[in-house]
């Protein structure tokens, strides 16, 4: 929540009575034409004097952002800035901003170890594929060139994608997927499609976090249930589903991000038959499925596509650069995806779509996804094991994927030591920027692929910086270890 | 707007009013929880009984559609089906729907001509150039092939637009620009950040048709201000401006679509001045600026940036199969952007963005805008001429670009004429697709860059079909030609 306290030296009480005002405004709890508080609520709520507060207003008055209505009160100006994803929910810090991590991550120079990021280094993607598939589509027909790409995607495509997940037990025609730019797409396709404003969204504690800054631009209300090593606590989700009767629950099932968990058999029945009684609709992110040695349970296989929507890319294994990704959803959908697909990004990215299609189609794919597995277990291994010499302790050993979910020694706060690893030009992802509940303090997600000498290096230093912080500033209170509800076993 | 007056048979009377109540919740006029009418009311508005309505309700009620509140009455159910694009807005007859007319298009086969498209057949864009571009890409460094794109996009292609924008007279530096998945993309990603639903919107009338599908799925108001052949008629600007406050503009000028009409250098200025006097933001969609010989005046190039944003996109003359759009922003505009950008995409399109780089970058491209200028010049004039043959006249004469806004022989309905090339397998264009206030019945889009052969002999029949029709069927009225306000002259 915009933290509405004033507490301040006096000549910054007025600029911050504005930046509360501002922040509102920006936050959409205030609207264009709304009535502003009484300068006497304000004053009275905010803890500074009537004059401040009537300062405020008018400076706000003067910069167009409110208007005056003598005897009425003061109103937000009918215009409104643009929208702030920044402003629209908790006003977090720096090191622990969803929005921060991943564009940090993204502005980050090629080849510079990203522990905190949700992918492989380039060189561990489908390089010889790729080259042998650009090489190829050089010499297609001209219209896979430069034509229009149909509203649903690359019919090969969707026919090899309809068998790839057939395999991982989910049966759905070609003519059930639709093609999207990337796997983010698909969910913000599926939101627009399935949310109004002012909806409530189930998402786990912890989960990706982009999750949140999708939902933000939304305008829905994020609520959270546990996230244990089977799944999602499945009483939380039922009191969950009865108290806060929320639309849409999104999740990982195959490899959970962060923690690298796997949804057991026994939780995805449970939560496919409380989301049967209270109406939920489920997204199932599974863009870790080719991480996965021997394929989990899936949400959308076990339930046929009813209520549940799958979607998926290629960024993790494939490439990032080549952007595609799908959404694999009941037929009776597919009609009004098209138009909202048409309407608000009108033809599909076709180039994408044939070279998704050359690379998934080269025998040398399967074995590259093989080795990318290898190589990941030998990772996951050797950096647990210097994590641990370090006193950072995996909650759980994944059984795939690229993601530890560690605890920090002496129970330090991960926000803490991601604010000091970046002191060191390094950019961590700490616990609760996976946590809309704010309950993984405790916890820092490492990418194992990203961990090079240079990466503990770092690290290291950065400990060191937080343990004597503590012990040159006693007067801290050290943080208790956040629970991360029932699942912290 | 949703027709609520119930005329049917008996028999049908009760699905009449089920389909009554359906409609607007899908078209959000009832929200999730909304008191319904009563039963009487909707009776007496509706011209059916009170057993009918009750009887409609009862059924809706066990679809679970409503809920009753015995004692209360009756509201929608807590859990709304999801946003069906074609329910929102107007209820169009297909042949005039936008969405209807891009999908047409978008899954014909390749190579069949679509004289009601907004696009250059695949053979007459970038094919040399793109099949090199693939080549030299297929040898690039890894990370540009798997790797994440920043989410400004690729510098060098930045720093070349910035010096084609100069060109054009819009002075933008490289850091003002961000690269999008595709110029559609790039107003759905502004629209996110400058509105909210509810808000209103002005747009040309006419205008490119997607503008309107693209805003109601923005769930914003639309109004229009006629369109002159020298920009949007500023005497309604004014007034529309006062009257209706929109809160953004949506245009194309140097190319206008559907016209082909050219905004002048006295309009733009108006235009401008009023949009200070009023604080209305201005997106200029400048997708056809390749086409133009010499540049016509830009509202961003007027308005430095100030409250015009400019977009655009290399579909038209590059490739449509190769994503990627542009923003040009003012500076205190981008990190915004780059947050939502992030939060609903999250990486760029990087591979597309290289391989527009190196298509701009090949000496050929230039050739070959000139050579397309040159074939549509010709295309314009012969296809001009045909068309003055079967008494379909131009509305002027444009400098450039594909399009040919016209009117009909005997002042013929285009929707009718639509859809009769429609049963001749031929997608058109009709006026009022492109009409958010539906004045353009009497006007046709024709691409003269897809009309070959077989379109001419198809466009006969459907003529002499509507001819025929009307001497078969005296009794339906004649509609008269709709004015296209003031423009028309």
């Amino acid at each position: 929540m915009v933290t509405d306290t004033v507490q301040a030296a006096p000549q910054g009480r007025i600029a911050q009575v504005m930046a509360v005002i501002n922040g509102r405004i920006a936050a959409r709890s205030l609207v264009a034409g709304a009535r502003l508080p009484s300068v006497r609520a304000l004053a009275r709520s905010a803890g500074v004097s009537v004059s401040t507060v009537v300062e405020a207003y008018n400076r706000l008055v003067a910069e167009g952002t409110i208007v005056s209505r003598p005897g009425s009160g003061f109103y937000v100006a009918p215009q409104l800035a643009p929208m702030q994803l920044r402003a629209v929910g908790p006003q977090l810090d720096r090191a622990i901003d969803p929005l921060w991590v991943s564009r940090q991550s993204l502005e980050a120079d090629d080849g510079v170890p990203k522990p905190g990021c949700g992918w492989l280094p380039a060189a561990w993607l489908a390089e010889q594929s790729l080259r042998k598939a650009l090489r190829s589509v050089s010499r297609a027909g001209v219209d896979a060139l430069a034509g229009y790409g149909a509203p649903l995607g690359l019919p090969p495509l969707r026919q090899l994608l309809s068998r790839r997940l057939g395999e991982r037990g989910v049966e759905v025609s070609p003519d059930q997927l639709m093609l999207t730019e990337s796997g983010t797409q698909a969910i913000d396709l599926l939101c627009r499609f399935l949310l109004e404003p002012g909806d409530t969204v189930l998402v786990d504690d912890p989960c990706y976090f982009n999750f949140q800054a999708l939902l933000r631009a939304h305008r829905v209300r994020v609520v959270s249930v546990p996230y244990t090593p089977n799944g999602p606590d499945i009483e939380a989700f039922a009191t969950t589903l009865a108290a806060e009767k929320p639309r849409l629950y999104i999740t990982n099932s195959a490899i959970h991000n962060p923690t690298g968990a796997t949804l057991s058999p026994a939780v995805a029945h449970r939560v496919l038959k409380l989301a049967d009684q209270h109406g939920l609709t489920i997204i199932e992110d599974d863009i870790f499925a080719d991480f996965e040695p021997t394929p989990a349970p899936r949400l959308a296989g076990f339930d046929g596509l009813e209520r549940v929507i799958q979607i998926g890319s290629f960024s993790k294994t494939l490439s990032a650069s080549v952007r595609c990704g799908f959404i694999a959803v009941r037929p009776d959908w597919l009609e009004p995806l098209i138009d909202l697909k048409i309407a608000t990004m009108f033809g599909g990215a076709r180039l994408n779509e044939e070279l998704v299609h050359a690379v998934l189609s080269d025998g040398r794919f399967h074995r590259h996804t093989e080795a990318v597995r290898l190589r990941l277990e030998r990772a996951r291994s050797e950096v647990g094991d210097r994590l641990r010499e370090l006193g950072i302790t995996p909650w759980l050993e994944p059984r795939a994927g690229m993601f530890l979910w560690c605890t920090l020694p002496d129970g330090r706060d991960s926000a803490e030591l991601a604010r000091a690893a970046l002191a060191h030009g390094m950019v961590l992802a700490p616990g609760n920027a996976f946590s809309a509940a704010q309950t993984a303090g405790g916890f820092m997600r490492f990418n194992v692929a990203q961990m090079d000498e240079g990466s503990f290096a770092a690290l290291r230093r950065a400990l060191r910086a937080v343990a004597e912080r503590e012990v040159g500033e006693p007067a801290a209170p050290q943080r208790p270890l956040a629970p991360l509800g029932r699942g912290l076993g």
